[in-house]
């Protein structure tokens, strides 16, 4: 087994909650917190940790705005974060690779 | 987006220090602590809670023996484990897959 493609996984992507903040942002161009929520069926104290997480490796854009007297805040990936994304899959697309060929 | 593959991923299997443990087993039939260590370049007091959680979750089996005076503990998977971490392997390609056409 070669670890390095293991190894080289980015942890900041790689936890559950914010590998599907970050596959949703690279499916939609922008979504609200409360459509990320309902997505991905997590808890606002989960999405919040989650999300600051990625703002500060500065993988994603916070837009706040107020709509109808309400605000809104919404994400959409940054380039840093679609290059950081990119790298990532392309290294866990190897990890699955070997893992799948040492279990056949 | 769908969400689905995303949120059945086994947390258990898919934090990284585990998944390496999980990736090394489904490569070698049988690792000692000292060599998953080494591989996987990680912490005594990290590999000891890893192999914790994935024994207690019944992926792998622990086999301890005496070789020239020296106690030496080792793993395995079980077929649990290789069943569970099979499973895994699907669900995080079919992530993936869906994300990388996003990113296209």
């Amino acid at each position: 087994m070669n670890p390095q493609p293991l190894l080289q996984l980015d942890r900041v992507i790689h936890e559950k909650g914010r590998l599907g903040i970050m596959s949703a942002l690279a499916a939609s161009p922008r979504m609200s917190f409360r459509e990320l929520r309902e997505l991905l069926e997590m808890t606002d104290g989960n999405l919040t940790a989650h999300v600051r997480t990625l703002h500060e490796a500065g993988y994603i854009a916070v837009i706040k705005e107020v709509d109808a007297g309400r605000p809104i805040t919404s994400y959409s990936l940054t380039q840093t974060g679609r290059t950081a994304f990119s790298g990532y899959l392309k290294l866990l697309a190897q990890v699955i690779h070997e893992a799948s060929q040492s279990m056949t």
